[in-house]
């Protein structure tokens, strides 16, 4: 993996906590502060947790910029003279112990009445209520607010295919993600099978306890023929985050980018790096919303109707964009660009092909963990630079777009994603960033926005013909 | 149905509040107790919600013993002159109004450092250490704590194959058991198929994700093979609640009931009624624990090594039961018997039958919802009676064992259910009844006896070969 940057900054993400024994009253503890600084390390908290006449026990807390800097810090600490470091502790592995998720029941359980209506015999008329009028299970069970969250664990973040085992953390995250801003109650299921015919049998055969399935971190192209069979099958809400997700959050960004360099979306010329799933989608929705100058360009170069060897998704690409007939390179197509999206790789392009764009140009560096162009080198030319990272202004997060679309979606109970639904949820989702708040550093909101999610989510509810209003569950049951 | 009883009791599961608008000062108010008294009716509760100078509205929380005697009894409050009968509503649906579980986060997100160490980048660390290390998914995901209660509708309760969805409140229930009792994150997926292939390949899928599997509500015999197979494919504990949960309880209650009636499980002459999923389950526990006379008998008489047309199934029972050759019906069989065990269906036995058994024997009635013999007609001539129901004393009632159960083989890491741990569950569950407790009423404790789960947890952990502590999760993680 390239690292673009020589040191990156000490992040909370490779924080650890050391357990430091030293003298008591002796020059050791005055020292730590220093070294972790001197080593490149930031001291977030130090507290004394023991202390004796003869020795103090102190915890410190370290923010460091990668597991490799982390160890030298503790190294460094090692060094100094009566110091003795004791448990070295990894808070993110800390957060992750026994489980980021939980269930929780809706009731108390106190006593043998409560059992006798939660549990048998009470609860199987509510059974034959349900089998009676099916639709009642959105009113009387978790099918009115639960979503799978479904993978294959076969590429996981930037990391590949580490298999379902490892990809749970990111799913039980996004499961915790979809609770907090969204009060949605999602489950991960991580599937122990890459095969399409097996995975499509799976989500239609669990799909009755659920209310929508999100589709996450499978690889490309399985993953659009996964999507595309769950959606004729299903009567419930499949979205694939990595495709429609990330298209959302690119369009918003977009819309406030070029709210901010003055330019509109039909007169720009927006050269795309990566065809694959989240780069297709991208240019779907950028079609979609009116972009007419577009040209893309994959690992062999610019897209366009005459190159050979296309395959049926690059042959739409190529149909669809480029009307110039453009040839060449990536680097070539940028010369005269209004936009460069990147959905591709580290480092391919650098701070003198920025140069070559328009005046007032707009870079979206999105490859993870390590972007396109450096955002530091992009924005000496470029007047708005984006990244997927979150130590850089303009986070392109997808979890700016999937609580609050989800939520929409459950409540108008809508099955149908539409290319509009999707510029909708873009539209609202820009239009948090306010005109007074807006700037080149600014194009994408906090997801701690308190509108955030509400704003996509009505937004979602409008698109997909719901009611704007949450959907009545009655407090009472007619007998 | 048959209804073997009259009238049942009012009970809790049949319980509606109804609203009643009715003259201030007048006489109607006095006669709400009377009359809902008199059309057989408990009030429970009754509250005036609203009064003015004219009118007093009032909610009064009535149990029936039925829908339909719901229905009699807001009719005849309707009668009452000068009452109005507002909203009618029923307590056990207003339980499951918008399901009965919902999703915890286990920590806080307030700001991006917390997101940055539960999700992106931080996140992607742990994935690496579990593809790394797989067995830390138990230790970093939750792994560690959860099971899939699987259904496909098929087998609900009593009540047939009413399909995946309207299976949802039963198996959201168990999943509120789970962690009411057990403290287990529990998951319901009920099944959109019935086939056993399917069904089978669809838990293989989902189990990277959870610690163990509890099959639910899945008829026989397809529930048969789709246990073993499943055994044999995983690598946690696939427990078939109706199976190995309900002969974990009655051998427990057996133990119990013989501790009153003062016989030796190896001496006693025991007959049982039905060998379906349960009955088998009940019979092979009652041999490996030193039973050595049981007759079986199914809707054709007793099973014996010469009657015609056996199944593999029925095969197995003749050839390790009834070792003196017994013919007939199941009413002969019962002559001289001193338990009876009834797994079948309503009113099967009478009370002449129990008549013939030997002195001071013991019925265990537990068809559910209507026993094979009225408790209180078997209870003239038995002196120890059982149901299923929960509105007798000595219920059998599964979530005795299963939450504890599954306590114990997910803290010993253990997946090999054994037909001795089954026996030691049912040990220490009878064992939680004290000697100075124990009485023909009082063989089963409450699930709501604070030793319970924790004893059969105790229990499995010893016998599945694990720790009796609870496995160590480190507070800290090495660098």
């Amino acid at each position: 993996m390239t690292t673009l940057r020589p040191k990156a900054a000490p992040s909370v993400a490779y924080s650890i906590t050391v357990r430091i024994l030293a003298p008591a009253g002796g020059a050791a503890v005055s020292q730590l502060t220093r070294t972790v600084e001197a080593a490149g390390g930031a001291i977030t908290a130090l507290d004394v947790s023991d202390s004796g006449h003869e020795q103090v026990q102190i915890d410190v807390t370290i923010g460091a910029s990668s597991t490799e800097h982390a160890a030298e810090v503790v190294e460094a600490l090692a060094q100094i003279p009566g110091v003795k470091v004791g448990r070295v502790s990894d808070r993110t592995f800390l957060l992750h112990l026994g489980g980021k998720l939980e269930t929780a029941p809706r009731h108390q359980i106190r006593n043998r009445d409560d059992l006798s209506m939660i549990y048998t015999p009470g609860v199987a008329r509510v059974c034959l209520a349900i089998a009676e009028n099916p639709e009642d299970a959105r009113r009387l069970t978790i099918k009115r607010n639960s979503v799978a969250v479904v993978t294959d664990g076969t590429a996981v973040l930037g990391l590949g295919d580490i298999g379902p085992l490892a990809a749970m953390p990111v799913m039980e995250g996004k499961a915790v993600l979809f609770k907090r801003f969204a009060d949605i109650d999602a489950w991960p299921l991580c599937l122990d099978t890459t095969d399409v015919d097996e995975i499509v049998a799976v989500v239609k055969a669990v799909a009755p306890g659920f209310a929508g399935i999100n589709l996450e971190d499978i690889s490309a192209p399985r993953c659009f023929e996964i999507e595309a069979r769950l959606r004729e099958a299903l009567d419930i809400p499949v979205f694939h985050d990595d495709q429609h997700g990330t298209a959302i959050v690119v369009l918003a960004a977009l819309y406030n980018a070029l709210r901010v360099v003055e330019k509109e979306l039909s007169q720009v010329r927006i050269v795309m790096s990566g065809a694959g799933a989240a780069g297709t989608a991208i240019l779907k929705v950028l079609l979609a919303a009116g972009a007419r100058h577009v040209v893309v360009a994959d690992i062999a170069g610019v897209v366009h109707r005459d190159r050979a060897g296309l395959n049926d998704s690059l042959r739409w690409v190529a149909e669809h964009t480029n009307p110039e007939g453009l040839t060449g390179t990536l680097k070539q197509a940028l010369a005269g660009a209004d936009v460069f999206v990147g959905v591709s790789a580290p480092g391919v392009i650098d701070a003198d092909d920025v140069a070559t764009m328009a005046e007032r140009s707009v870079v979206f560096a999105l490859a993870n963990p390590t972007p396109e162009i450096d955002p530091a080198e992009a924005s000496v030319h470029a007047e708005v630079v984006a990244t997927g990272r979150s130590d850089f202004p303009n986070q392109i997060n997808n979890v700016l777009a999937f609580p609050g679309v989800f939520r929409g979606l459950l409540d108008a109970r809508s099955h149908d994603i539409s290319m509009g639904l999707l510029i909708a949820a873009a539209r609202a989702l820009a239009g948090v960033v306010a005109d007074d708040q807006l700037n080149a550093s600014y194009i994408t909101p906090s997801v701690f926005h308190p509108d955030v999610h509400d704003r996509v989510a009505a937004a979602v509810r409008e698109a997909a013909g719901g009611s704007a209003e949450l959907p009545e569950v009655a407090a009472d049951t007619q007998l």
